[in-house]
């Protein structure tokens, strides 16, 4: 057996988000695995580097499996996009070291969030952003941002409010840049807990249109509570950028 | 009566063309029309700087319609995207001079087609950009490019082979980026004939692609033939990004 690694990139607009589940369909995991069970003729199990929520993106996925065939990575790639709806595409097959697990081995993750303000509307973008229904001050955004830089328990940034293993994790730069009216967040961590990136997003976009002061933020962390922290922005304007590996 | 000047974008995928027509269903005019229509309580006709084809986008269509109402241009416009679809929007309506006419009035136009090359393929943008097959010599491009600026007689560059009026027309600019793996191409001029954006795009890709060189355009140009000159670009590759007037 071989140990197959893929770089995924998906339109998540029509799907019920990355993970296979008992009883929902249309994900993304069950389209590649039944894709790659035609081609490889048994049951393939497709591990991510973790879900992604239903309506997010990805450009930088990534996902391993196990399996025996004579074909080489790039024939399993072609055949994957061959079968594969228009909206998920595999940018990258290749084989990994026998031990590689895409879940358990990521080091850190980046995700996008994109915000376009008032007035600023594209259309061409429209599946793939939030609109903002003010002009947000970015500098009070990024004020804000620095409070959650480091290692921090971020409860009250978790929508699983009866999560049971740990909500400690390090964000290691939140990035925030505003060209043309759209603003783009880009948040680096170590590991990000259920809607973590859309709950912080919220909570920024609440700074940035005055209802709540940059230094807000120190005190949700220290709340451990979700109902301190603001609203979940919403699943399409996040994209998983990049997971990074040692 | 006011005449009423808007801005409009679309993703054209799933349309006909920006132009009503007796057998055809699904443009986008008559979608503007059809909601302008309820609003104002009789028949209006709504006037673009120009048709576009079916599976063309548009960032910075300009149309205008003459209509009697009490209200103001920004009530138009909210009322307009309400009833649209969502991919089909109104950026801006305002009122404009009487003799204002939006296509009769055009100065210059500009173009962008959008070309992603193999390996930088991008799946948030599939609808908005071509795929092509092997990587292209930008500097061939813009080279070749180099011979249809200016004025000329762009018959080649036609798709309608029947045009009984004139083919003559001036491009001012064509500027030729490559980013990421993505081939942007700026066209700007005082009009363009059926299809010439996207036959001027598949003439220079094929200079890119080496089946051609720069300096065949020239002769393409003077053969007043369709058949001298490239492919027909897609048109998901395409979107009128402007329109100027004096």
């Amino acid at each position: 057996m071989t140990n197959y690694r893929m770089l995924i990139q998906y339109d998540g607009t029509r799907y019920n988000g990355w993970q296979r589940q008992i009883n929902t369909k249309n994900t993304i995991q069950e389209k590649i695995e039944s894709v790659l069970m035609v081609l490889m003729e048994r049951e393939v199990k497709v591990v991510g580097s973790g879900r992604t929520d239903a309506g997010v993106h990805a450009l930088g996925q990534t996902a391993n499996f196990h399996a025996q065939t004579k074909r080489t990575a790039t024939q399993i790639k072609d055949y994957l996009n061959q079968y594969l709806p228009e909206d998920i595409r595999v940018a990258e097959v290749r084989e990994a070291a026998e031990r590689f697990h895409s879940r358990l081995n990521v080091v850190r993750k980046t995700y996008r969030y994109r915000i376009q303000q008032a007035g600023t509307y594209q259309v061409l973008n429209r599946k793939y952003v939030t609109a903002a229904e003010e002009k947000l001050d970015v500098e009070q955004m990024r004020k804000a941002a620095e409070y959650l830089l480091g290692e921090h328990d971020f409860k009250s940034f978790c929508a699983n409010r009866r999560m049971k293993k740990s909500t400690v994790r390090t964000i290691y730069s939140i990035d925030i840049r505003e060209e043309g009216g759209e603003i783009t967040m880009d948040y680096q961590g170590n590991g990000f807990l259920n809607q973590m990136v859309r709950i912080m997003t919220g909570t920024l976009v609440e700074v940035g249109a005055g209802s709540r002061k940059p230094e807000d933020v120190a005190e949700v962390l220290r709340g451990e509570d979700r109902t301190l922290a603001g609203f979940s922005a919403p699943a399409k304007g996040l994209t998983l950028l990049e997971v990074i590996y040692q």
